[in-house]
C-alpha cells in the first residue's frame, strides 16, 4: 500500500509543474499571446524541464496523447473544472473525465479541485473519495487542489484555514495537494506539518511581480513544499523560459 | 488517439450540415410549409449535397435508419433537447438518447448542447464528459453546441464570450463545436484560435435576409470555420436548393 | 429498424383502447358502479372488441397476467403515474414499473405520461428517452401520453400547443401518442401532420354528453388519428357496450 | 404470476401480525415496560399465535435470524423508516435495507410505508415500484403501509382518502396493504372493495380503550379485512396475551 | 448470522478506542502539540493498549496500512466526515471511502456518523443501510456514531433523545454505537437498555477536567457501556499515557 504514486512526477524528490487549465477556468483572456496555443505550452514545459504538465481532457487528447510530448513529460489530468461565468458563492466544480479515461489519455495522475467550506463541500468529498480509490486502483496519483471558498470562509488564505486545507488533504488520502500561499514561510510550514505524509506544492496564482513571485517560491521551498505548480506567472511573460530557469534553481538547487 | 472522428462528415476538409431539430426546440411553428415533413428535409439534404444531417432520435429512427437516406448522408444524432415552453433563464437540456442507441440508429456522431454560464452548467459538463468518452469508445465524433446563456451572460454573442465558448469546447474534448456568429470575421477568427484543434462550424440561427446570411457565411469561412450548420435560413425558404448551392460555393470553392 | 411495434394493437390499422388507470390518477371516485372492479372492465374490453387495454402494474399483475384475458386482449402497461392529491402546478409522474417487468406481466407496449411545459419536463424527457430504448430493445411499443401542463402553459388544448405536443412525440421516438382534443378537426389534422410517422390516438377525457363525445371521435377520425383511448366516457355509463359499438363503427367502418 | 406470496403469513386465510418498529418511528418512549426488549415481543408473538412479526433490519438480524424464532414465526421486514424528530409536513421514509438482505435475514415479505399525498409521493412510488418487483423476483410478498399525509391531505382517515389509499395499493401491485381505520365498518368495506385482489389489514394505531379497540377489529373483520397488524394496543398492556386471545377469536372464529 | 463482528476490537468483552479524526472534523487546531503527528497517536494507541484505533482513509492509508501498526492494533475506518466550516444547522456528513476500500486498507470495522433529527436524516439512514449490509457481507463490523442534531433537536444530550439515538442504532443494525454522555449514569443505563444487543461506547467529547472525565467513564461503565472512544481528553494532554492507564483500569478492572 505504500506505492509511490508520485514517483513519475519527481526529480530529486522535487516537483515543478506547469499548469494550463486556465482556458476553462478563466477563459482565453488569461492566455496572453503565444500561450493560447497548447503546443507552445507543451514545448515550454519540455524545454523548461518541468516535471509534469497539468491539462484538461480535451487538450490532453488533442495535443498530448500519442504525440512526442507523451514521451517527454508526464501528465496530470485535471478531471474537474468550471467556468468563472456563474455565481461563485458556493462553488462546485464538476467532473468531466473519468479516471480510467485519464489513464487512457496517458495521464499518471488525476487532479481534482475541492472548495473547502463551500456548501457543496460534501459532494466534493464524495467525488474525491471515489476518484482517489479509482486512481490508486489504476496505480495513479490522486492530487487535490484545496481552495477554501464560500460564504463561510472569511479569509481564504489565512494561516489557520490553510492548515485546515492541508490536513483535509491528508485525511482524504490525497497523495499531493496544491494550496495557495498563506502569506508567510511560517504559515506554510504549519500547513505542511498538518499535511503529514501528503506532499504539498504551491499554487502559483495570478501574475505578480517577478521578484515577489520568486521570493514566494523561495519561502515555500524553505518551508518544505516539494515544489510548485505555476502557470500565469510563467507563460504570461515573454521571458517564460528565463523565469522557469530561476524557479528551477530555487527548487532543485537548495 | 488521433483518430479522425469527423472524417465521415467532411468533403475536402469542409462541412455543410443541415440541422433539423427545431420541431423539438421551438415547436412546429418553425417548420414552415414543406419543411414540416422530414422526408422533404432528407431529400433536400441529399440533393443539396450536405455533408451531414442533424436529427433528434425519433426522426432518425422513423425516417433515416434502414432507409436509402442512411446510405446517402451521414447522421449526427442530437441527443439532448428541450422545448421553449418553460423558463429559459438558467437553461438545461436533457439527454433523451444514449450514445450507443445513436450508433444503432446509424449515427456516426452525437451532438449535445451546453449552455455556458447557465447555473446548470456543471450538470452539462458532467453529461458531456461522459458522452464524449462514450462516443470516442464507439469511434464516433462528439460535437458540442456551445451557447452562452443564463442570467450571468450579458451578451450571448460578444467576442469575448464566443472565444470562451470555443475554448471550453476544446478543453472538454469536443471534436467539433457549433457556435453563433460573434458579429464579425475578426471575432470569429479569435474564437477559432481559442478552439485550437477543435473544429468550428457556424450555427445558422433564425432566418435573415439572404444576402446578409451569405455574407455572414463568407466572413466565417474566411475566418477559418470548417463549415456551417444551417436550418431555418435554408428550409424556411422556397428556394432552398438554390441558396444551398450558394452556400456550397462559399464553403467548398474558396 | 422499421419494426412495427404497434402491430399487436391494430385492427385494419386502427386502434380502440380501453384506458383504466383512473383509480390511481384520480382515485376510486371516478370508478362509478361496476367499473370499480377490474374484471368488469376486462370483460367489457374483450366483449367490446377493444384492440388494447391500458392498466397500471398492480391491476395487470393481479387480473391480467396468466389469466384468460392475456389471451384475449393485448396489454399496454402504463408505467408511470401520480395521484391528484398534491400540487399539480408543475407535475411529474414517477415510474413505478420497469419496462422489463411490464413485459414479464405480458405487456407488448408501455405507456408514459409527459407533461410538456412542466418545469420537470427535462426529467420526463430523460425518463422517456431510456424507456423508449428499452422498449424497442425488448420489441415493445413505446407510447407517450403528451399533455401540456404547468404555469408556462396558458391553454392546454390550443391548436398550437397540441401541434407542439404531437411533434415532440415524434422527435422523442414515440411509436404512438395519446393527446387531447384540440377543439376542432382542423386543429387535430395539423397535430397529426406534425407527428409524422408517429401515430396518434385521441385521449377520451372526462365524461361528456354521448352525442358530443361521438361527434368528437368522428372529427378526429376524419382528421386522421388511428383511434381512441377511452375510459370514463365508456365505463361511467350503464350502456358501456352500446356506446362501444358506436365508437367501433366510427373507427373501423369509415 | 398468481403465486400466493402471502401464504406463509396466513392461517385459514387470515392474518394477525405483531408490529414492532415503534422504537424507530416514535422512539423508545412507546416501548413501555417489558416491551422494550425484543425477546419479550418475539416470545409474545409466538405464544400469542401471531401469523407474522414485523421488525426493522437491526432487530431482525440480532434477535430473529438464526434463532428459534425464525422457525416459529414468519418475518415481515420493514425496510424503510424515519424518526418523529424532524418536520413531518411532507414526510418521506428512507429505505435502510435491500430486499435481498431482508431475505438473507429470513424475511418472506418486505414492508414499505407510502405517505400518500406527501410532496415526496413520487419518490415513494418509484421506491415501491422497484421493491415490489425485487420482492416478487425473490418470491417474497410486497406489503405497503399506505398512510395519507401532507399539507394536501385535510383528513387522513376520511372514507374517501382511505378508499384512494386502498386503490393505490392495488394499482401499485402491493400484495397486502396496511391502512388505518376510516371510522366505520362501511367506510372500511368501501376501501376493501377499492383494493380488489390486494388484501387489507388494519393498522392498529395508538393505544385506546380495550373495548373500543376490539370493537374496531370486529367491525373491520366484518368489513372484510383479512386481519390486523397490532402493536401498542397489545404490548403496551400488561395483559398482552389475554387481549391477543380476544383478537384471535375475532379474526379466526368468525 | 450471529457472527461476532466486534471480536477483533474487544478484550475481556471491553473496548478502549483511540479516536483521531478531529483533523478533518474540527481542523488541526484540535491537534495540540505532538498530537498533530499520526505516528505519535499510533504509538500512543499501541503503548496504551487501546483495543482499536479510529482513522479517516488518508491517515490509515499513509500511516497504518502495511506498517507495523497494522499488526499491533485493529482499525476502525471512519468512512464519512465533514468540516466545521459551513452551516451545521441540518448537518450531513458525506461518505469518502467505500467499505471495500476500507477493508483493503486493513480495517475490520467501518464507522459512520448519523445526525439524528437533522433534515438530512433520511439520506443518512439510506447510507448507513447500504454500509451496514456491505460491512457484514465483508465480515466487518458496522459502527454508528449517533449524534442528535438539527433545528428539531432542542437538547442534544437529554436522556430521552439519547435513548432514541441508542434505539435507532439497534433498529438500523449497528453492531456498536458511539453516543454522548447523557448527563447521568441512570440516563446512560436507559440508553443501553434501549440499544439491546447493540453494544454501546461513550463518545469522549471535548477536553474537560481529568477528574470529571474519569468520573464520567466510571459512571458509564457502571451503566453498562462496553467501553469508550476517547481522543481529545487523552492526546490533548501531556500525560496521555498516564490518563490512558487510569481509563484502562476503570474499563478492564471492574
Amino acid at each position: 500500500m505504500m506505492e509511490d504514486y508520485l514517483k513519475p512526477f519527481l526529480k530529486k524528490g522535487k516537483a515543478m509543474f506547469l499548469a494550463y487549465d486556465h482556458g476553462f477556468e478563466h477563459g482565453p483572456k488569461d492566455l496572453i499571446g503565444k500561450s493560447l496555443d497548447p503546443e507552445y505550452i507543451l514545448d515550454l514545459a519540455v524545454k523548461g524541464g518541468y516535471t509534469g504538465i497539468i491539462l484538461q481532457k480535451g487538450i490532453a487528447e488533442k495535443y498530448y496523447t500519442g504525440t512526442k510530448y507523451q514521451r517527454q513529460i508526464p501528465l496530470i489530468l485535471k478531471i474537474n473544472g468550471k467556468t468563472n461565468l456563474c455565481s461563485q458563492e458556493e462553488p462546485y466544480s464538476a467532473i468531466n473525465c473519468r479516471v480510467e479515461y485519464a489513464q487512457q489519455l496517458g495521464a499518471q495522475a488525476v487532479g481534482y479541485t475541492i472548495y473547502l467550506g463551500s456548501e457543496k463541500e460534501t459532494k466534493m468529498f464524495e467525488d474525491f473519495g471515489r476518484i482517489q480509490e479509482e486512481a490508486h486502483r489504476l496505480n495513479m496519483a490522486a492530487i487535490a487542489w484545496i481552495y477554501p471558498r464560500g460564504k463561510a470562509v472569511l479569509n481564504e488564505t489565512s494561516s489557520e484555514i490553510t492548515q485546515y486545507a492541508a490536513r483535509v488533504g491528508l485525511e482524504l488520502g490525497a497523495d499531493l495537494i496544491k494550496i495557495k500561499y498563506p502569506g508567510s514561510e511560517e504559515a506554510m510550514k504549519e500547513a505542511i506539518k498538518a499535511a503529514g505524509k501528503t506532499k504539498v506544492v504551491l499554487s502559483g496564482g495570478p501574475k505578480i511581480e517577478e521578484e515577489e513571485f520568486l521570493d514566494e517560491i523561495k519561502k515555500v521551498i524553505k518551508a518544505g513544499v516539494i515544489g510548485v505548480a505555476v502557470g500565469r506567472n510563467v507563460w504570461q511573460r515573454d521571458n517564460a523560459l528565463e523565469i522557469t530557469e530561476k524557479i528551477k534553481k530555487i527548487i532543485f538547487e537548495v
